[in-house]
């Protein structure tokens, strides 16, 4: 008998294989593109990573029947609009952070002007790889649309602000914080799965639950992120701990306590789960997954 | 016998009047959306300026048969790539403007993050827009691939890396410095023009034409801008004068010579003109346009 751990781990290695492959090849220097400039977007796109978004894209395409290579370029996107909002959120203006996945951080490396630059090419072709390599042109342009709504003022980029607005000051609750991280990661997790959904011309209600699952599976990733900057040791994470406190930046583990946390992490991942009954035996990955997400250790 | 000019002027008007009342409907504040985005957000969109790359998409579209109001997405979407382009140029690490179009520039009301951010925002709408609104989707995901690649790496960023990197370094010729403002303003330009055609069915030759017309005018229009900082009056540009030289920046009038750069112009907006000829009557307001920017004085 398989060891379903391990299968899950060895196929996320797998489909992040093929992610980084991908990223390689979409990030072209043509002529017209400045070195500088290609060598700051391949630097931090490039870098390595988790590849979750991307492989939430594969895995959502694959549940719904559709085939993996089709998903790829809305995939590579994905993690293109990530990549772009942590350059930017390095920033000096924002979180001023100098390390990122155990390397200095691209403004760090590339200073300020280049940096912002490369975030802007880094957003910019994600839209131009899911509105010319996606197919049919019906679907290209829906995903554009699902990207944009996630990404932009109402989702990932309002979330940020509203991140930025909530320093050095007391949030009204629990629910407060969870609004900031629905738009700041949530919605950018939710659309990955609503992305594969849509390459493989999957219907409404799966795309929906789908979507839940995406949403459920983000707060639960961003507990297990809070917990881990208070327990997890800086080598593992490649990134510095206990940031958070030393900020007066609030999270989950300092509102509810980490026991109380944890406890919320595991009831949004059955959740997620719960969400995926309409696939039936095909959620099996997408379960592993958030499994994999809780048990975490960086 | 009516006045050509006039027309061309109340024309501009006109539709400057219908852009400016969409960018106002397309941008809203819903309950996602903090207030503070919002308002950053507007304050540098809904500034007001010339319009001239929306208006620019009405027009093609325009004289390819289309209707002007089927255009106005993508249309509004130009001006929000453009305004985005703005507040990130604008910005302490970039060429650290205080004013823009008479008014304290975004970050300097907002601060740098939000500014950031802003823009950030202004550019992902942009794709929202097309990807929803334009129809139909073959159209819409056509015109957001023509959108991102003059708008990224390859285009407006990458001349605006190049224009960075040529500050305080001597460029190699007129060629050099045109092969900047081809990316950095004419990309965009050109793209306007591009849309335009793709919204009203054009087929591939007057779209080309309509392109070959948009990356002349381009670069006669920053040619007179050049001309602009030299001559011009700050009060009735809404900004800083006789700003490049004092920056060390290389424009036409230090590399030509102020005449030799007028001269340029005027023959860059002849073959604007010339390219338009496949359009036949239906040139006549790009024609006057072209006149109108070579002819302007702020």
């Amino acid at each position: 008998m398989t060891n379903p751990a391990a299968t899950i781990e060895e196929t996320l290695q797998r489909y992040r294989g093929e992610v980084n492959e991908a990223l390689a090849g979409y990030l072209e220097a043509g002529p017209a593109v400045p070195q500088r400039l290609f060598e700051a977007m391949a630097y931090s796109l490039l870098a390595g990573g988790k590849r979750l978004r991307p492989v939430l894209v594969l895995l959502a395409c694959e549940a719904c029947g559709g085939e993996r290579a089709a998903a790829l370029p809305a995939a590579c996107a994905m993690e293109m609009i990530h990549t772009y909002s942590l350059i930017h959120d390095d920033l000096p203006a924002m979180d001023n952070d100098d390390y990122r996945r155990g390397r200095k951080t691209n403004h760090k490396v590339f200073g300020e002007g280049l940096a912002i630059l490369a975030g802007d090419g880094l957003l910019t072709l994600a839209f131009e790889l899911v509105a010319r390599r996606t197919e049919p042109p019906e679907v290209a342009a829906a995903c554009c649309a699902d990207l944009a709504a996630a990404a932009g003022m109402a989702g990932m980029v309002g979330g940020q602000v509203a991140d930025l607005e909530a320093e050095g000051r007391v949030l009204s609750g629990i629910d407060e914080l969870e609004a900031i991280h629905r738009r700041k990661t949530g919605a950018l997790l939710a659309c990955s799965l609503a992305l594969g959904a849509r390459v493989a011309k999957a219907d409404r209600s799966l795309r929906e639950g789908l979507v839940q699952y995406g949403q459920c599976l983000g707060l639960a990733f961003q507990i297990v992120d809070d917990l881990l900057d208070v327990r997890g040791d800086s080598q593992a994470l490649g990134k510095a701990v206990r940031k958070d406190a030393s900020r007066g930046k609030q999270t989950y583990p300092a509102m509810l306590g980490e026991e109380a946390s944890a406890v919320r992490a595991e009831l949004l991942v059955q959740q997620a789960c719960a969400a995926l009954k309409p696939l039936g035996d095909r959620a099996g990955l997408l379960e592993g997954l958030a499994r994999f997400v809780l048990d975490r250790d960086h």
